[in-house]
């Protein structure tokens, strides 16, 4: 083992460079990966634009081999030195009701908002510093959780498993029974495009993508991962669009992936049908002013505000990645090294190369 | 049987006067119900105070006698002349996709406001006009839903049967598993009170309800049926008093049956814990303006808008009204006879006596 | 239309006649179907070879066009002369607590074993008479429950409706969340082979079928509809095998539609992975002697017994079939005339030609 | 802390003796509990009648206070020395899907019956020995699940959380909503009594409990506990008086807790509603040979085999505990030393003082 790593460091807002940081000793508990390729996430988008008080590692979608692993966090995880994993996000307590419950990415004490540490989002002044992907080595906490992937997956598809666990979680976990359904997915980023695949999967009997004119791109990928129909809200009314498609009946689930503002709330809201369900997965930033609950007891909605995925999603997203079924290769635009992280950060936030879906950072 | 039956006739806005009826002959599948007392229902007021187009007899929490009944309704019904039952308001149409499946109070083919109809809500045009309670006789069209109630249960508890289904299909049947939980309920009146019971039926350990400054008396019948803590929102801010009764955990369920403006709404999410369910069942008239869906992304809550009441759900509210475990007499706070109907129209809309909680017309 | 109707009258065991049976005058609820097909059921062949009481019209998957319809049904059952439409059998009561929560086929004022009334399966003295689909008209009750199918669909796949309509039911509604799962179909009979379907629709990651060495052709035709897996119980070890080809995880949902003896059932058990569940659907006439409550206990599994469908999976059957998805016309392996009934009901037992699946009578 | 705790260390058959047994150094994960009373169980009792192989320290049911704690430990678990509390019997892996799932009961690597270990089931030579609840301190391992306890609750009520959590798990989160149903609990032992508060706490309209009759101590208790009706089946015919009470309705849930023969299996399934639930939770240790699975499909019946309890039932129980509503202290019949443990032991399985409910043994 190499006694430094080196990582992109973000510091202040948009920029980062790169640093020599010690390998830590490990604990029997803990261990080490050897980063092969790390996708680049909103929320990391998120982090490096704001203007961050202390430096820290981005990067959080980590694909890697086991590089070092101690004798307990071995038998624990059921993995050793030379297995291939991809890691969550997520350095759950372990300890508290929500973890208890199986439900880890709602646990309190490790929420970064919260003063807790998770992957991407832990500053480097917390030992051992080597919490992001965005470098050639990343520490393995004793609570890691992490998933094997066979090796004949190309690693940019394998860095696809967080963003498709969240589609997963959202539609098949949260949206209900789908087998003969309707579903909208608003928005074509990496996670509308997720919904799509896992909506597919659990037998959806008609897929409609929304997104915006600038997203023409993304909406032809939609239609080849299996979205039936895709509306460019900017060109056509998408309720009209919906009614039409559907002969009047609407959609069984609407889900709402896009980040940008209110309208999609709205929106989500007129092309349900009575009973249906409205699944929200994106931050606006601001109220939604137009918002009218008699809306919601008029038609007898159910709105569910997500974030985030399980364990399970995460092994039916490894799964479908696995399987080869849908072309995975097509959404990953844009590799970069190591010494581009700013570039590829840029590109994800869309202010780099244009046209990106999926951005991966590959040391 | 007499020839015709008087009733109270609504016409333009907040009158009705008193008209001689004919009695229908009945086909085999209808029949008709001798009423001892109907209920004044939130909905009888929206009626009353809108500017009616067409006369109707208004009155939809019904109870009475079997006057009269044909052949074959006695055996779908299970019921003969002299039984005592309560009427719901529904009169599905029974084939459609929703009646199919057990929904019938979405029926879209027997929705007043899509031309269907309803008792107390169907003109006196459409023939034999005897649909609504406030009158000697009410019509039994072949397709009502009526429910067997008990000789002993005085007349105006058994008219709570339809507002206290409510409570029933919002809390137990939609707000998911409530052993040792912590709901809110807010609103004190004939839903939030039936809520309290339902709430404390299915084993949650703590409810809490809210309320004005003008709801004090309803705020005391509150606390009698059941709720552990009220709270006057204009005198105590609701946040503070929910995460101090609860030690900071907030509420599992939040149901809000206020019709009044938005400020419940935001209110309720708020108050609700991460992953907790709020459930709206009052209409506000308005949008909601503070309305800010990222609440519900980051507490991963669910909501749901809902109406009405499934057969289930009356049949438990008929169980606890028959039980006489809850003192449902303090409940009935005003009663009317049929010359008063406007009276007691007016109370019910607060333009009337004070302090009306559940108010009912007896002929 | 004509004033008689030509029907193949079954009675004593094992034989029916033609005979000419009155056309009945209709009432406007009511109406009259052309047969167009009618599949044979496995409960036609138990009650074709059982000494019959009374003389019965036999065959309840009927399709057809309406030939006749009264005012009243046109408009309820939103139909009109001419259209084309599949029944079920079940002509239920519509006001028992069943009927009202949407489960109709548990409605026991209809169940005809407790002397109610069933397509197919009511006595040819309860007039109209005309209560089978092996005759040319089939009388259509009031209470009926149909179901439109587009005229592009060939009437022997239109009518595996019904028993298509159990895989689903079984499968999607009863069965939970299927996405990434593995499923172990027991029996390889039209019901068996809905199941596949069904499990394919709802996102399995792996579908075994189970079978005898006599169901050599129809494990062949399950494979062709989307089986991964077949096994001849006969020449292997099931546990093995699915032990085997699942990695030792075994199976997750395991449908036994046997309707042999109890070897299925102790099998289920055995191949269901730690938390399962197994639906068991097929009658077995014995009890299982070596039945274990403590491996439901110690494996923690969930035992559902099930029957037929409920008007949501007849829907989701015919979307299937309308969509032309999979190749159902190589089910469909007999046909017969209305003179051949009992050559159909021969072959649909296994006492006539060898290796049916799907039987069809065509008048 | 001393250097060395007395257990009663269990070797053989049906004997055990005092021993000293070094008190271990502490990681800072772990932590040390003295012992203030243990509840005996009926696992206790097959354990200690089976011809054990190794020694080891019986009793899992622990309540006690926080004597040494780790640095870790404490912010894990959010307690400090001097706390009181329950602990579970499991100590998971906390890294497999079961655990990830929330399901930690389940969890295949710590299954004492796999080789894994659990408080009350490890032998001696598992290092720090202390692993049971007979005797003055347990160890506490790094996963430990731990419930807080207030002071004002007497430890023999303390004592039980476990089976009463049973009962919550079984009947509350297994059995779906009760409110308005009828539920039959077989076998009013600890955990037969528990399911009786369990169904009065979510809503059940009338809760029946069956027992031999030599039961007849505990059925009384069970009536005091909230038992509508009892059933001494040697006495009278179960499903008669079922149907005598419920009007020939039947009942909704069956929960079978008995451990005898199988005849408790063939009841529940009789005097189980159509579309009802049957709770399997006792090892009967022989197969059912009149069980007939037709009689499942017949009545669409789900039987769920169950054991044990989540973290959220513990909690449950404990609520119910605290809040002094059931008047538990007339459950806890007998009460032992630390040097009476046999005497203890033999009276819960049956061969030492008569009609035992609730036994502890307090150091």
């Amino acid at each position: 083992m190499p006694e430094k790593a080196l990582a992109a460091v973000a510091m202040g807002a948009k920029q980062s460079n790169l640093q020599e940081i010690n390998i830590p000793d490990l604990s029997p508990e803990a261990g080490l990966l050897k980063i092969e390729a790390v996708g680049v996430c909103g929320t990391d988008w998120s982090w490096y634009k704001a203007d961050l008080e202390e430096p820290q590692i981005l990067g959080h979608h980590s694909v890697g081999y086991i590089a070092q692993i101690g004798k307990v966090a071995a038998e624990r995880w059921g993995v050793e030195e030379g297995d291939r994993v991809v890691l969550e996000e997520y350095i759950p307590c372990g300890n508290c009701q929500r973890c208890r419950a199986g439900e880890f990415r709602l646990c309190d004490f490790t929420d970064p908002w919260l003063g807790g540490i998770r992957y991407g989002a832990t500053p480097l002044s917390v030992p051992p510093s080597l919490w992001g992907g965005f470098g050639q080595y990343q520490y393995l906490h004793p609570n890691t959780m992490l998933h094997r992937v066979p090796d004949h997956v190309p690693a940019p598809e394998a860095a696809l498993a967080l963003p498709l666990s969240n589609g997963f979680e959202w539609v098949c976990l949260e949206g209900g029974r789908l087998v003969g359904s309707t579903v909208v997915v608003q928005g074509p980023g990496q996670q509308g495009l997720a919904c799509i695949l896992a909506a597919r999967e659990a037998g959806a009997k008609c897929v409609i993508v929304s997104g915006l004119s600038a997203d023409a791109r993304r909406l032809k990928l939609a239609r080849k991962l299996g979205a039936d129909h895709t509306v460019d809200v900017q060109r056509e009314d998408l309720k009209e669009r919906v009614a039409e498609i559907t002969d009047g009946e609407m959609a069984d689930l609407v889900i709402d992936t896009a980040s940008g503002g209110p309208s999609t709330v709205t929106a989500a809201i007129e092309v349900a049908k009575k009973r249906g369900t409205i699944i929200l997965g994106g931050f606006k930033g601001q109220p939604i002013p137009e918002f009218t609950s008699d809306n919601l007891v008029s038609k007898y909605l159910t709105v569910k505000g997500v974030r985030g995925h399980s364990y399970e999603s995460v092994e039916l997203a490894l799964q479908i990645i696995t399987s080869g079924k849908y072309p995975l290769g097509e959404i990953c635009t844009h590799r970069y090294t190591l010494s581009q992280v700013d570039e590829a950060l840029r590109t994800m936030g869309g202010e780099g190369e244009p046209e990106a879906v999926h951005v991966v950072v590959a040391p």
